[in-house]
């Protein structure tokens, strides 16, 4: 702006809500005047809920995911089965696959995936404490779930390398039909898939 | 979610960031993960601006504007003709026309526009302070600058009838094609409008 306006807190609170994914410049400062207009019901909430995130939130040593614990609710919640562990790229996914209800399991989050155009490698994500945690016994099963695309599927490849020969049985997701979908938009690949998987009615 | 995947912290953020204007709940879920992990360079800042505009952010006295000072920074600025006010319905409009760099004067935020079926009345805005404050004397000409739908020419036609025998002169924002705007696609009110306010070459 060419001359200020306001005080530079305003402007501060603007440009740091403009780093949040979805937020753009006009649409931060759309929010932080919806913040400031409600100081007691959002503002003052929200500042409180950050300071106690940015305080007590950490990452689970055992399994990488996201909490306020040590090892987090779902490393210590005995009513899932702790053999059975699902491998995720990243936290998000952990979140999408509680949300569907997928299955009542344990979780291994690896913070990414392979990538030598963008300069990630194995020591980039959690693939040793994986190979680590499996290692230590108690784990039957590691579903992988990491996205089907090229890279996923590298890093997919790459840790059936590290946990060959360890006693554990490594499935991944169907590929499929997504359900509700219409063949006539799906690309070639998926179809084929969806047919070579073909089941029983 | 069916179970507890994390502590309640951070639940309680997503459900506050879900509530800012632009965020929904897959969003906010995807913004409550970018904060926490980017503790120190985002989250950690934007707990602190928060909780500064929580502890200093005001509403300017005389126009309304938000800032931290009060008289606000635009109503303390002598480099600007003070002598002129323009009429706005929110901050965002102020914020909107200092960004166009339309005019180096003065504001007056309504807060709102007159709407009945709202149940809005002149009593919600602050068309009271904006009488005194032309009695107060020293202004030469008020900006009308409502929004063009029928709330704000409303609350225009009132507010003239309220500062009627004060001597003040009223204008308003200029009718006409918007700059880059193709006539085909415009309404017919505007272009007559435009027709009729044509101006020499």
């Amino acid at each position: 702006m060419a001359k200020p306006i306001a005080g530079p807190e305003i402007e501060r609170l603007i440009q740091l809500l403009a780093k949040l994914p979805g937020l753009g410049p006009r649409s931060a400062r759309r929010a932080a005047l919806h913040l400031v207009k409600r100081r007691e019901q959002l503002l003052s909430p929200l500042a409180a809920a950050m300071a106690e995130a940015r305080d007590k939130v950490t990452i689970c040593s055992v399994c990488g995911n996201i909490d306020t614990f040590d090892p987090c609710t779902v490393c210590t919640d005995h009513s899932r089965d702790q053999s059975t562990v699902i491998v995720v790229e990243d936290v998000a996914d952990l979140w999408a696959l509680e949300r569907a209800k997928a299955l009542n399991a344990a979780y291994h989050v690896l913070g990414g995936v392979l990538s030598p155009l963008e300069g990630v490698g194995p020591d980039d994500l959690t693939i040793r404490q994986l190979v680590e945690r499996v290692h230590r016994g108690g784990i039957k099963e590691l579903v992988l779930a990491v996205n089907a695309t090229v890279e996923g599927q590298t890093t997919a490849h790459y840790l059936m390398d590290q946990l060959e020969g360890l006693d554990v049985k490594v499935t991944r997701l169907a590929h499929g039909v997504p359900v509700g979908g219409e063949l006539d938009y799906l690309d070639e690949g998926t179809l084929a898939a969806a047919m070579r998987s073909r089941t029983g009615l």
